[in-house]
């Protein structure tokens, strides 16, 4: 649902397209989307890019069992995967071309368990500086009509000009 | 290699058990054994228990393209989901046997980018509380005769009688 | 200036009580203020407890330059200790009487250097379970008419019963 | 006790410098002292430079009731700040003469609860990149004849050639 909305108003944005400002955030929704096709383990957990604008990046993942701990639980690992992943496409929004976002570190606080509800990454950039990106990102499971906070993090995102650099 | 001679070395401790310490051992090890068999997540990703101690837990995980990024590195998501899950082990392996850990938070910092060898997630117990459990873990990217320091996390994991509560 | 807002705000709000659920309130108020009182390393830095609420808590600082690291900027230790310190009285705030904060861990992403102006530590607690509270802070440094943000912090906080017990 | 004993070793080695890593680690040292010297806060706190190393660092605080809790045990927020402090100067013995050290973001787990004996705070280099460094740091109460582990942070150091900048 969440993500069909914010498809559409993405699309409708794109086709509404007036101004340099809008021309700049298409640039950069397409630049991010590339990224985020590029990353296999994305396909492996199945998640998709929900939505990106300048400084901010969503990720969508529908449950599956697969992607589960002992209790049927979504596991702690997967939160943790899109909550940095959502961060680190928040802060490639906002760097130069020829930089790639790589992450140094983050922290997460698993506040719930979830289960059979998708979940929404929704990450915004704090502070974005010449080489070092602060990045919050909260997690939530998200059903019809409500949604509840999963997890929250904090990543530090680096500008890196060289992949093999971290 | 590694998760063989671990498999060979615990194996042959299991033969020779002389005293209670060891039932506990492999007792210890049979439980987390059992509760890591029934992470649905940990066949997703291709990921072992390579060893269990009192205290120590160790996770080995083959490279597989389907677990990388947009430059074929290990994605930092699964790097902090082995660190994230040996850690709630280690963990699991000092509580009481009514207890199921859940990690409250972890914070990993990645130090190296990784690829092509496996890699494997290395978790100690630094402090047991009566219910919360202090754990560190290192992630080392191991080759036939070299092991590089790609991650270190610190964790925090709750002894939990209830699976629901977090 | 923004410490006497809030405390003639409260005052006010203390003086009209008129149900249950600002007495209630009060009396978290002076709970939390009595433990404020009671930590002489507050006194050491010149902190003041500036507001509490059902979950949440301000701290005050003013400037001083023995509050400093080696360029005149508060030391990154100074606001660590404010941040820590206001999210543990915001989750004291929803603990039950018996019951004590105790830091377990928290994070804290430094997002930009202070100095001149006062900090403020603004806590809120994102979950209450039972023996553990998550709670974000943030730390802002507070002119006349701005409010910049200088560090985050996430933090693990346990309800206590003995206070040796971490 | 301690200080004395790594002080007395450090004087000796100062005396037998016979070739140039020694000058090299001398003047290390010198740089770091010349650093710890010039912060206030370290003075309010009565924290002392008690080894510096190349990628390591100790610093030691005597016990004093000014830097308590409502319990009489250390302030959080004071072993926070000698385990950021020695990670920093962990740091700033590696980096290039025109780089200062800027705390970007650190983590620390409080194990245990601690009063009386005086603290050390114990910092090593994980990870010496060109502009980001990674710093584990574990926080020791020391008597005559044994240490307790009290608290372990990792912190991400970042090498600035402007102070303003973070």
């Amino acid at each position: 649902m969440q993500v069909h909305r914010l498809r559409s108003a993405l699309s409708s944005r794109l086709i509404s397209i007036e101004d340099e400002k809008e021309k700049k955030l298409m640039s950069i929704s397409e630049t991010v989307r590339m990224g985020f096709s590029k990353q296999p383990f994305m396909k492996t957990i199945g998640a998709q890019l929900a939505s990106v604008g300048s400084g901010k990046c969503e990720i969508f993942l529908p449950f599956d069992a697969k992607l589960t701990q002992q209790h049927g639980f979504f596991h702690g690992g997967v939160i943790s995967t899109i909550a940095d992943n959502a961060a680190g496409f928040a802060a490639y929004s906002l760097m130069p071309q020829d930089c790639q976002p790589l992450s140094i570190e983050f922290k997460i606080s698993l506040l719930s368990v979830a289960t059979g509800k998708p979940l929404i990454a929704r990450a915004e950039v704090l502070k974005a500086g010449r080489k070092i990106f602060h990045v919050r990102c909260d997690v939530l499971s998200v059903g019809e009509d409500d949604e509840d906070l999963v997890a929250t993090a904090l990543a530090t995102i680096k500008c890196s000009k060289s992949v093999k650099e971290v």
